[in-house]
């Protein structure tokens, strides 16, 4: 056989969304979106493509490499976003005079970096991220830790949420007279579930130089909420530890206003844990921090992440923009709706099929695809002439769970035959008034 | 004032979508997209990026131009995708034999053009594509039809639906004895509406060298459908014009089939006319053309088009490959409705804006707004303490219907108030169980 003229293929690290895949991916977005609006969340777009200065930023030399960056036909320096909160770094500085603040928007879009193709991970994804822009407030923090768990409550999977404040670590380092060392310190206690006690205080000890001393107090200071049996508890204890400093108290403070809001809305400890040990790796973050774990499945990380940070778009604009955000892992999402089985495996969006009989009857039969449409049934009609067997197969293979059948006599009096695809049961003489009850009676 | 690091700017030809727009979108494409999964239409996507080789096919040098086409890190050619149609094409080679036929998708999903920008032109925008491979019936291309009557009714736009056969046109030439000239002849017919008759006469007999009586014989075939009080009456002047010619009366049964099913499911001949200049510029298509045009809004042209093509990938596969699909013009669409009125113009997802009175009132503020949220209302709680006037402002400019206040001494009373945004009425002493009545009223 002659070969093909160009040889099919998709780039490494890339991959096409077949139906399957695309419709619980579209169910778990109508779900994540329905809960965002219902918050008062609004969509924006920003291009795809952007100069790669706007992009860069003070970007680290990581996500340089990672750039698909290129000469564009007009020989400008442009390059596609790897992430969705530059983009929103440079859409706040332009449209927020116009949109005004308290700004809550959510951004659900393709990012494409070049990184080394891994099991799961790709080179191009989807990131779906929401933020509260304007406010200083800890009712903001609690309104997108809320958020969170309202999207996984409607996706069905149980979930915990563990947050900290950068503001009581950073206490604690003053007190201890180490307040420069925050970001060795924050990076180290990042790794903790990673690598253990014993490596993290042979990072900070030799590392980042912290006494021996200083390294137990902080050891101490996590345990705080290891040892703790409430989330009441761990505020108690942080009262103690922090009971010389004013920033200290200050963030205790936003802690606590944290705990009223999302325990008078219904979370409880097991659902949202003051958790010390919490820190993040970015040091973009400057207050409250969170991560999210699912209890079935918590061998796949965090499922959604973020924090607060002082001033999303300095390097865009001069105005000082606040506020707090996150950003659901969909990726990782979906392939736990999947090995959970909470979203249904199905290849098709129709529930029923109605078979073609024969060539004279295709008027009578889509005359009657239409009738069940209009009573709010999906419906595929079989568009071609093919032997029932076939219809049939196609019906089965495809997860769809009726076939109606009816011959051009049947249908010239008004009846016709339905096979439920599961149980294999047919049922003949439905009068077609009858069928959209009988279809949707499972 | 120090300027800024960077100047926050797109590139030019892209655009940001602000919520009002994206909000608008996102509530056009929810009543398309239903109206595809009524019909069994299921979801793909493919990658932005492909190989070059791939995307450029057998191209146009207009689409090579017009191409974002660049080495990446690895030193291999790729570029982005400037339609859905090639990226179909490769899907279709590499999945079908796992999918099967038929095979019914939607696409919705950005495409890049480095054209001129203009007026309602960009170089980034979304293309909305919907396809059945497989079938050769009619039937399938009747489906497609209905499709469209659906999506437009579901959108609350009045519309009408002109569709040819190119087979028809084919058999006239044939009979002529200009067969060869069919690519000429179809380019020429495209501009008719736009050039005239004269023009088109003029471009027929210098351009193409056809003979002035074979001219005369094209423009009387295509007044049977101008002069035409029915579609059947214009069926009953093909069958006396092309008695004949055999693939002619193929292209005639193709018609009237597609005329049965779509006419026994409810569409009129004002909403599906047959129109003999119907061309279609694309010399891809092989049957079925059709274009679509809003009656209130006509002079922004066709708003889905599409036809039926003999074999969709045959640059990547040897499997033979028919199918019918349409793409439905969003950015006109959405224009059309801004125009229209026809979708509501807001810039927040939810109806009630939740006051925060004071800093005490906080968690029961939010355990309200928690309350309404469960009783299905979308609610945007202010995130932060603001003098009342700014936060009624604030509701006033989004467009959010309602306010609800409540002090802490109130709430402990399990009451609030409510502010009507239009009115400006304020009715007070509301219980807190009464509230979701009451602001879902309208």
């Amino acid at each position: 056989m002659a070969k093909v003229a160009i040889q099919p293929r998709v780039l490494k690290g890339f991959r096409d969304q077949l139906p399957q895949v695309c419709l619980a991916r579209t169910a778990m977005l109508a779900r994540i979106t329905e809960v965002f609006a219902s918050f008062g969340f609004v969509p924006i777009d920003t291009p795809a493509l952007e100069y790669a200065e706007i992009l860069l930023g003070k970007g680290s030399e990581e996500t340089d490499k990672q750039l698909y960056r290129f000469r564009d036909n007009g020989d400008r320096d442009v390059a596609l976003r790897f992430d969705l909160t530059v983009p929103l770094a440079r859409f706040a500085a332009m449209h927020i005079h116009e949109l005004g603040t308290p700004f809550r928007r959510y951004h659900i879009a393709p990012v494409w970096r070049a990184e080394k193709p891994q099991r799961g991970r790709f080179r191009e994804f989807i990131q779906c991220d929401f933020d509260i822009i304007g406010p200083k407030s800890p009712l903001a923090d609690a309104e997108i830790l809320l958020v969170i768990h309202r999207c996984f409550k409607a996706l069905g999977l149980s979930h915990r949420i563990r947050f900290n404040n950068r503001i009581l670590l950073n206490a604690l380092l003053t007190q201890l007279g180490i307040e420069t060392k925050i970001v060795a310190v924050l990076r180290a206690i990042d790794k903790l579930e990673k690598i253990g006690v014993d490596a993290v205080r042979e990072e900070l000890e030799t590392q980042a130089d912290i006494q021996s001393r200083s390294a137990d107090q902080i050891f101490a200071f996590l345990e705080l909420s290891k040892a703790a049996a409430s989330n009441r508890a761990v505020v108690e204890g942080l009262k103690d530890a922090l009971a010389d400093s004013d920033s200290g108290k200050e963030g205790i403070a936003r802690v606590e206003q944290v705990l009223a809001v999302t325990s008078a809305s219904g979370l409880t400890d097991a659902e949202l844990q003051l958790d010390l040990s919490i820190a993040r790796g970015l040091d973009y973050y400057t207050g409250c921090v969170f991560e999210t774990a699912l209890t079935e499945l918590p061998e796949i990380g965090s499922v959604c992440s973020g924090g607060r940070y002082d001033n999303l778009a300095q390097l865009y604009t001069k105005q000082e923009l606040p506020g707090v955000g996150a950003s659901i892992g969909l990726d990782r999402v979906l392939a736990a709706l999947e090995e959970l089985e909470r979203i249904p495996q199905r290849s098709s969006s129709a529930t029923v099929l109605v078979a073609l009989m024969d060539e004279t009857s295709a008027s009578g039969t889509a005359a009657l695809a239409t009738t069940l449409r209009e009573k709010g049934l999906a419906v595929e009609l079989y568009p071609q002439t093919a032997k029932l067997a076939q219809q049939l197969k196609y019906a089965d293979r495809k997860g769809i769970e009726y076939v109606v059948l009816a011959t051009a006599e049947q249908l010239a009096r008004q009846v016709a035959s339905v096979k439920e695809m599961r149980s294999g049961e047919q049922r003949d003489e439905i009068p077609i008034d009858a069928l959209p009850t009988q279809l949707s009676s499972n």
